[in-house]
């Protein structure tokens, strides 16, 4: 059986727009998509894989229900978890990203021509083969010379390979199951020893008014193992509550102060750059 | 009948935390509560009046649909509308908020020492008179000294005055029925006629990923109106998309320098307040 076989799209379910893909964000929030139709559905070994395509944010990709990314506000995310690290580092020329099977941040770091090969690493390769064929926005990347893709077990690789990297991107799904280990300080320990000296990390750290006890988590964990450790924050519709945060770690560069510059992004600038590690003050005493 | 009678709770629906609030924020994209307890329902001449309390974002104001504010997020809306144009201007002493009859942001606005008195013109007393009784953590400046709380049409009481304005402040509902000419020229110069010199007004401009149309109409007509404008943005959770924008109109300071501080805040600072006039890119060309 071919790929083309097992990628088409599994409903057609088109029912005058009364459809609604509708995530439940935390136990009282829900996020509700009007949906036009179902294009690919797969449980997969690792989670239930939904693209479908919506009337405000386009094509949606959803795992194990969660809202990963649309075709509207993806550029919202992708960007800020690309060119900040990549804008605060002196010359990155080796980039890992964990996680990420969809390509949308591989798209990014990509655009930097002085990235040399940017590995990515991700659990299920059916997330990756379904990208190609229905997210062709995020995806086209894939098709880079210096796309390095590989379906793998991050964590296992992380623990045992001699590879080293300028720049670090953790995309992962939500802390739970195969996820669980990405927020603590074990993985920290990991990441820093695959680091290249000047090297940075960056990793969503949730919304502080859906998830605030892992995003505290996370940065503590963080701040346990690396030397630098800043948080920053931006827009993301169709993330919980839309106020979505990152955190930065390095071995010394300052993630909040850009030393290089990439053209023609969207959400990302220069200015922006500097603008989002500006915490207002609630947040900013969460972290503390 | 006394206002005591008038406002007692008409539900008090608890159904096991089924019951859930939906706003069809736009036509393709719902956000749901999940609500405890119907707090006061009314409708009025104007609009109808909903308060519940939601297990995520506490007790919750709505307006004709339309989540308005908020106990747990509102914060983020009402000091933003408040403390940027307040400090911004030289010596903001008199103050007018337009709508705003729930009290939040006259809260903040007599926050500052230097405000003689702060007049708020809501078309609809019944807002108010809820407001004082179920929303204390909004309500509760109205019975500050300073505070000057008027029921009547806004836009008439501007059409004919002969008050003046350091800053103007216009928190209004969406933009249909009474609220339509809310976003429009003839408004803003009467806005612009109340102001004394240095006067500085700020509107919500609603989300460039939901009300798009709104948004560049409202900066085009007060570009065409004033001789500074800005827009500048934050995250408001509960309004459409998460990412909330601002129109800031002067007769002269610029809206997007502090020149004066205040204590306490939990989203605004010196800070945020310069980092929330940079704009992504997207954003910065919706508007160009």
């Amino acid at each position: 059986m071919s790929n083309e076989d097992k990628y088409e799209p599994v409903t057609r379910a088109r029912r005058e727009n009364s459809l609604w893909l509708t995530e439940e964000q935390s136990d009282g929030l829900r996020l509700s998509l009007r949906v036009t139709e179902t294009i690919f559905s797969k449980k997969t070994q690792y989670q239930d894989i939904l693209i479908v395509d919506t009337t405000e944010y386009g094509r949606t990709l959803v795992l194990d229900g969660a809202i990963q990314l649309t075709e509207r506000d993806e550029f919202c995310y992708s960007e800020m978890m690309a060119h900040v690290p990549l804008c605060s580092h002196p010359m990155p020329r080796r980039v890992l990203i964990v996680g990420g099977g969809d390509g949308a941040i591989l798209r990014e770091v990509l655009r930097h021509p002085c990235v040399e090969c940017c590995t990515l690493i991700d659990i299920d390769k059916d997330v990756t083969l379904a990208s190609e064929k229905y997210l062709p926005f995020a995806s086209a990347a894939f098709f880079d010379q210096r796309a390095d893709v590989r379906h793998a077990d991050a964590l296992s690789y992380l623990e045992t390979t001699n590879e080293r990297f300028d720049v670090v991107i953790v995309d992962s799904t939500d802390p739970v199951d195969f996820a669980a280990g990405l927020f603590q300080s074990p993985f920290y320990e990991d990441i820093k020893r695959v680091l290249k000296k000047d090297g940075i990390m960056t990793e969503l750290t949730e919304s502080p008014f859906s998830d605030t006890a892992l995003m505290k988590q996370a940065i503590g964990q963080m701040r346990s193992v690396f030397p630098v450790v800043k948080m920053y924050w931006g827009a993301v519709p169709t993330y919980p509550s839309g106020m979505w945060t990152y955190g930065a770690a390095s071995l010394s560069p300052d993630p909040g102060k850009p030393v290089r510059s990439i053209e023609g992004t969207r959400y990302y600038s220069e200015e922006v750059h500097g603008a989002s590690f500006v915490l207002p003050p609630f947040l900013r005493d969460l972290i503390r």
